[in-house]
């Protein structure tokens, strides 16, 4: 089959990304990292596309952070053969998985993982596998408090398979206002130095001091102390984004293309071919005091574009997405198989269900079709 | 790569089926269509296996429901090889989609589709697909209503490819009671044998009456004037199912299996990997009326039994689970690489980030490994 032209050619549903929007996302961040003086370390499981992880390299990322070992695999090339440093998996790690990870690294991939346990970090440098202390800086998820007493213990069960610090405020994304991202992000900033200056003062060398989230690193006052910072949803953005203001709208990347295939004139719905598995079941949007609940997803025209005010995805069957329309509009002039777009609420579960994403450039033509590396 | 010998040998977050409970849900669901005087045509969205299909083969389905044209690809090989008789594929379809399906059917895949617009209708007619009229039956979904002045008009624009009537009475999940439900599975008759004999009454030859649910199935009190119920959720449970009491919580055949990667006993917590995207961010359990809310999961043991107790994943980060201890219940013997596993709220959307089943026998011995086909 030859590549389809235009979106008329694809199958419904499936994933647009608008490449100069993608673009724009990631030199916006990698400027915000360069003024805040730190490395930035792209998350790539939002995209999980090594075409979006050569732009990101090509707007200067040294390193990547992934979130499963597929990814870790799939990515490993861009070090062995694409001046990539170093592969950072920031998800915990079981013993039984540290095989897949050795022989990553024989072939010079340079995997680093990260540890809050002391045997687990025994387990790791019985691999000879570079790691990071996690520490908690409030989120209660993975980590020890940066003043934890087995910060110390996990750092020495290490040994010189030790590099550095890694936190995460995850829980940034309760925060509603400028003012209260710009705290969580300096009480991130906080916790991850205090556990830098705990291990260099019991002797141990720290090179990486890793923090961020999104919307942490775009409202950061500074970053004193912190050599590089994570992030991923930046590249894409999406509706929960736009609602707590860390991105705008119109700066959404990736969009579900999606047919019409039933009209409910009567109650002013429509019925497209994005249910609960191609958009997900995700309800960011649902979270309290934001100021507009996105459903399931935004319905936008072909185009990309907010033409039909509020319209949402109201109920998301397996296959079907049912969208109720914005009673401030009339009915709109779509039949059964027109073309409309689904903004996401949270990118990195709706690109979860594709495997390609289709790439434009700001028209409907279709200039390349990019993989993604689901599983684990 | 040999196949894994036991559960211990899988990379997780990964699906494990246990096939003696699925053949008990086929066999449960098979003997009750036989009790009303219906043929099954089981909805294979949930499973999308064709080893799955081959065991409800095997109990006496003789057609299928699917919910995507890449499901009724890769299950035409049943229709031209294996004794299927036909395909119903239960979602809206487009113009655009029906080449697709000609194509099938040139080959011999008898998949039939579904219409409730009289342009749409026209199209398929054009195609000489054969086709159901959709009603609806109070879901507000698809479909028309059986006394729907339409309702004649798409029949007559499918003219020699109309084979029947089809509804679906998926607000029966809103059921709590067993009168509620068998109460909708009457309506839900009611509106597709009416929809019949007007369709009969106009002239038309209506072969097929086609209406279904797991709910509604299990509470009927008679079919009479269905020739076929659809039904696909109950081979494999979940513990919405569970919930509304259409599923016993021991009966849940498919459960994902995760590593523990973080102890928190100050929290009672611990950390699995198991997210989002393995379990999927639906949250059916915390539909109104519920006796229990689930979280995103609940946990089990590594042999699939409770014996956690109410310990269930309250956050889904993308890649980590956070489970809630039962506050009734001692930390538990858990080390970090422990395996253990989690009855999903909704089976149709975990399996979805899946691409396979580890299939078990009551043990934790692998005895086969069963694709899914995903995506559209």
């Amino acid at each position: 089959m030859t590549l389809p032209m235009t979106l008329n050619d694809l199958q419904t549903p499936c994933l647009v990304l608008d490449r100069p929007t993608l673009q724009r996302n990631i030199d916006a961040m990698a400027a915000i990292a360069a003024r805040l003086g730190v490395a930035l370390r792209p998350h790539m499981k939002t995209a999980k596309s090594i075409d979006v992880a050569r732009i990101a390299l090509a707007a200067g990322a040294r390193g990547i952070t992934v979130s499963t070992l597929a990814e870790a695999e799939y990515f490993a090339p861009l070090v062995t053969q694409a001046g990539l440093a170093d592969i950072l998996y920031a998800v915990g790690i079981t013993p039984q998985k540290l095989n897949r990870v050795a022989a990553l690294n024989q072939h010079g991939a340079n995997v680093i993982v990260i540890a809050d346990d002391p045997e687990a970090a025994r387990a790791i440098a019985a691999h000879g596998i570079p790691a990071l202390v996690e520490v908690d800086c409030g989120e209660h998820r993975g980590g020890m408090d940066a003043n934890d007493a087995r910060l110390l213990a996990v750092a020495a069960a290490l040994g010189p398979c030790l590099r550095g610090v890694l936190t995460h405020a995850g829980h940034s994304y309760a925060g509603r206002t400028p003012a209260e991202m710009t705290a969580l992000a300096e009480a991130e900033r906080t916790a991850i130095t205090t556990a830098a200056t705990r291990l260099r003062t019991a002797g141990h060398t720290i090179d990486i001091v890793s923090m961020g989230s999104s919307p942490t690193l775009r409202h950061a006052a500074h970053l004193d102390g912190v050599t590089e910072v994570r992030a991923g949803v930046y590249m894409f953005g999406d509706l929960f984004q736009a609602a707590i203001h860390t991105h705008a709208l119109h700066d959404i990347a990736m969009t579900v293309l999606a047919s019409v295939i039933g009209l409910r004139p009567a109650e002013h719905r429509i019925l497209v071919d994005a249910g609960g598995i191609a958009l997900s079941k995700d309800r960011s949007t649902q979270a309290p005091g934001l100021m507009l609940d996105y459903g399931f997803g935004l319905l936008l025209d072909i185009h990309g574009a907010p033409t039909h005010g509020h319209a949402t995805v109201v109920h998301a069957y397996q296959e079907h997405g049912v969208v109720a329309l914005d009673p401030t509009h009339p009915f709109p002039n779509l039949a059964i198989g027109d073309l409309v777009r689904i903004a996401p609420n949270h990118t990195c579960m709706t690109a979860a269900a594709h495997d390609r994403y289709h790439v434009v450039e700001g028209t409907q033509q279709i200039t390349a079709t990019w993989p993604r590396r689901n599983g684990w």
